[in-house]
C-alpha cells in the first residue's frame, strides 16, 4: 500500500505549492498595470475610460496564468488520474 | 498506519506553506497599488473618486490569488479526499 | 506511538513557519502604503482626510491577509483535526 | 511494482512545478507591456488604436511561453507516454 | 522517551526562529514609515502634527504583525499544548 | 527493471524543468522589448511602422531561444533516444 | 542521556541564530530612520526638535523587535522550560 | 547494467539543464539591446540604418552563446561518446 | 561522552556565526547613517553640530545590537550552561 | 568498471554545466555593450564609426571568455585525458 | 579520540567562516563612508576637515565590528576552552 | 582504484566550475567598462584616443583575472600534480 | 590516523574559503572608494591633494579586512595549533 | 591510503573554488573604478594625468586581493605542507 501514500502525498503538496508559487507572479503583475493606470488617470483624466478599459483586459490576461495554476491544482486534487488508478489497484487487491 | 501519518503530516505543511507563501504577492501587490492611488489622489484631488473606484476594482482582484490559497488550505485541512481516504482504510483494518 | 510526535513536531512547526513568513509580506507592504500615505500628506495638506481614509481602508485589506496567516496558525495550534484523530488513536489503543 | 508510483509521482510534481514557474515570467511579463500602455496612452492619447495594438500582439505572444508550460503540464497529466508504458507493463504482469 | 525529545527540539527552534524571521519584516517596515515621515516633517512643518498622528497608527498596526510573532514564540515555549500532551503521557508512563 | 523508472522518471522531470525555466527569460525578455516600443511609439509617433517592425523581428529572434526549448523537451517526450534503447533493451529480456 | 544533549545543543544554536538574525532587521531599519533624519535636519533645521523628537520615538519602537529577540535568546539560555525538564529527569533516573 | 541508466539520465539532465540555463542570458540580452534600440530609433529616426544594422550584429553575436548551448545539448543527446561507450560495452557483454 | 563533544562543537559554531552575521547589519546601518551625516553636512555646514550630535546617539544604539550578539556569543564561550552542565556530569561519571 | 561510469557521467555533466553558466555572463554583458553604443549613435551620430570600430572590440574581447567556456567543454566531452584513461584501463582488464 | 578530531575541525571552520564572512560588512560600510566623505569634500571643500574627521570617527565604529569578529577568531584557534578541555582529557586517558 | 575515479572525477569538476564562474565576473566587467567609455566617446568626441587607451588597459588588467581562472583549469587538466602521483601509485600497483 | 586527514582536509578548504570570499568586500569597496574619489577629481580639480590623501587612508582601512582574512589563512595552512597537535599524536603512536 | 586520495581531491576543489570566487570581487570592482575613470576624463579631459595616475594605483590595490586569492592557490596546488606530510606517510608505509 505504498503507493497509495506516496502518491497522496505528492498530490497534497504539489496542489499546495502551485497555487502558492503560482499566486506571485500574477499577484504583483497584476499590482503592476493597476498601479500604472492609477498613475496614467491622475495625469490624463480625460482618458480614464481608455486607461481603465484596456487596464481590465490587460488583468484578465494576467489573471488567466494564476487560473492556469488554480486548474491544475484542482486536478491534482478532485481529479487526479494517477490517484485513481493506484486506488483502484489497492481497491482490487 | 504509516500512511495515516505521512498524509496528516503533508497537510499541515502544505496549509501552513500553501497560505503564508501565497500571502506574500498580494500582501505587496495591494501595497503597490495603494501606494500609487495615494500619490495619484495627491497629485489629481478632483479624479479621487475614479482612482479609489479602480483601486477597489483591483485590490479585489489581487485578493482573488490570497483567496485561492486560502481555499486550498482550508480544502487539505478539512475537505481532503486523500485523508479520507486512508483514515477509512485505517478504519476498517 | 511514532505518529503522535510526528503530527505534533509538524504543526509546531508549521504554526511558527506560517506566521514568521507570513508577516514579512503585509509588514512591508502596510509600510509602503503608509510611507505614500504621509508623502502625500505633506505634498497635499488639503486631502488629508482623503488620503487617510484610503490608506485605512487599503491597510485593512493588506492586514487580512496576515490574519489569514494567524488564523491558519491558531487553527493548527488548538483545533487540529489531525492532531485529534491521532491522539484519539493513541489513547484508544 | 515500485516504477507506478514512482513515474506517478514525478509525473504530478512535474506538472504542478512546470505551470507554477512557468507562470511567473509571463506574468510579470505582460504586467511589465501593460503598465507601459497604460502610461503611453496617458502621455499620447491620439496613438492609442497603436498603441492597443501592438500591446495585444506583445501579449500574445508573450502567453505562449506561458501555453507552452501548459500544454507539457497537460501532456505529462493525461498522455504520458511513460505512464502509459508502465501500468501497460504492470498491467500485464 | 523519544517524543519528548524531539517535541522539545522543535519548540525551542520555533520560538526562535518565528521571532528572529518574524521581526525582519516590522523592522523594516516601521523604519520605512518612519523615514518617510520625518522626510515629510521636512517638507511641510505646518502638517506635523497630522503626520506624526498618522505615523503613529501605522506603526502599532505594522507592529501587530511583529506582535503576532512574539504571541505564537511564547505559546510555543509556555503553553504548549503538544507539549503537555507528551509530558502527562511520559509522566504516566 | 530499474532502468526504465529511472530514464522515465528523469525525462518526465527534464521536460517541465526545460520549458519551465527556459520561459522565463524569454518572457521577461519579449516583455522589455514590448514595453520600449509602446514608449518609443508615444515618444515618437511617425516612426510607429519602423519601430513595430524592428520589436518583431526582435521578438522572433528573442522567442528563438523558447523554442529550442520547446524543442529539447518535446525530443525528451516522444523521440528519447535512451528511452528507446532502454525499453528495448526491456522488452527484449 | 540523549535528550539533555540534544535539547542543550538546540538551546544554544537557537540562541545564537535569534540574536544574530534578529539584529540585521533592526540595525537596518534604525540605520534608515536615522539617515533620513540627518537629510531632513540637513534640509529643515528649524525643525531640528519636532525631527529628532519623532526620530527617538521611532527608534525606539523600531528596536523593540530587537529587544523581543534578545528577549528569546536569554529565556531559552537561563529559563528554558524544555532544559529544566529534561535535566530535572536526567537527574532523578 | 548500471552504467548504462546513469550516463543515459545524466545525459538527458544535461541536456534540458543546459539548453534552459543558457537560453537565460541571450533572452534578456537580445532584449536588453532592442529595447535600446526602439528607444534610439525613437530619439534618432534619421539614424535608423545604422541602428538597426549595429542591432542585428550584435544579436548575432549575443544569439551565438546560445547556440553554443544548443550545439552542446544536441550532441549529449545525439553523438555523445560517452553513451556509446557505453552501450557497446553492454551490448558486447 | 558523546554530549561533550556535542555541546562543545555547537558552541565554536553558534559563537563564531553569531558575531560574524550579527556584525553584517550594524556595520552596514553604521555607514549608511554616517554616509548620510556627511552628506548632510556638506549640505548644511552650519549645523555641523547638531548633526555629529545625532549621528552618534543614532550609532550608538545601531551598535547596541552588534553589543547584544557579541555578549551571547561571550557567554556561549565563557559562562555556558549547557557546557558546564555536561562536563561536571562527565567528570562525576 | 565503476571508474568509466563516474568519470563519463561528470564529463557530460560538466560539459553542459560550463557552457550554460559560461553563457550567462558573455551574453549581458555584450548586450549591455550593445545597448550603450545603440544610445550613444543615436546621441552623436558623427561618432558611429569610432563607436562601431571600439564596440567590436570590446565584444570580441567578452566573446573570448565564452570561447574560454566552449573549449573546455569540448576538451571535456573530445579530449578527456581522465577518461583515455579509464578506458584504457577498463579495455586492459 | 574522536571529540578531540571533532572540535579542532570546527575550530578551524568556524575561525575562518567568522572573519571572511564578519570582513563583508565593514568592508562595504568604510568604503560607503569614504565614498560619500569623498564626494562631500568636492561639494564643500572648506569644510574638509569636519568632514575628515566625522569620516575617521565612523570608520573606527564600523571598523570595531570587524574587530569583534577577528577576536573571536583569534579565541577560537588560540584560546578555546572548548579545545583545552578535550585534549586535557585525551591526554590524561 | 578509487583514488584514481575520485581525483579524476574531482578535476574535471574543478575545471569546469572555475572557467564557468571566473568567466562571469571578467565577462561583465569589460561589458561595465565598454559601456562606460562608448558612452564618454558619444559625450566628449575629441578625447576618443585616450579613452581607448584607458579602456584598453583596463580591459587588459580585467581580463587578466580570466586567465588566472583559465590558467587554474589547465594546470588542473593537463599538469595536476595529484593525478600523477595516483596514476603513478595504481600503475606501480 | 582519521583525523590527520579529517583536519588537513578542513584546513585546505577554510584556507581556500577565508580569503575567497574574504576579498570579495574589500576589492568592491576599494572599488566604490576609487570610482568616487575618480569623480569627485573631475569635479573639484582643486582639491585633488585632499582627495587621493583621503582616498587612500580610507583604502588602507578597507584594505585592512582582507589582510585580516589572509593572515588568518596563513595562520590555518603554517601555523595551525590544530594540526601540530594530531601529528605530533600521530607520529607518536 | 584514504587520506591521500581525500587531501588531493579537496585541493583541488579548494585551487579551483578560491581563484573561481575570488575573480569576481577584483573584476567587478576594476570594471567599476575604470568606468568611472573613463567618464571622468570625458567630463574633465584636462584632469586626465591626475585620473589615469590615481585609477592605475587603485586598480593595483584591488589586483592585490586577487592576487592574495591567486597565491594561496598555487601553494594549495605546488607547495601544500598537508599533502606533502600525507605522502610522505603514504610513501614510508
Amino acid at each position: 500500500m505504498d503507493n497509495v501514500g506516496l502518491i497522496g502525498m505528492v498530490s497534497i503538496i504539489v496542489a499546495g505549492f502551485t497555487i502558492a508559487v503560482g499566486s506571485i507572479g500574477p499577484a504583483l503583475g497584476e499590482a503592476r498595470a493597476a498601479a500604472q493606470a492609477l498613475s496614467s488617470i491622475a495625469q490624463q483624466p480625460d482618458e480614464a475610460n481608455t486607461i481603465t478599459r484596456t487596464l481590465f483586459v490587460s488583468m484578465a490576461m494576467i489573471e488567466s496564468t494564476a487560473i492556469y495554476c488554480f486548474v491544475v491544482a484542482m486536478i491534482v486534487i478532485f481529479a487526479n488520474p494517477f490517484w485513481n488508478y493506484v486506488i483502484t489497484k489497492a481497491g482490487g487487491q
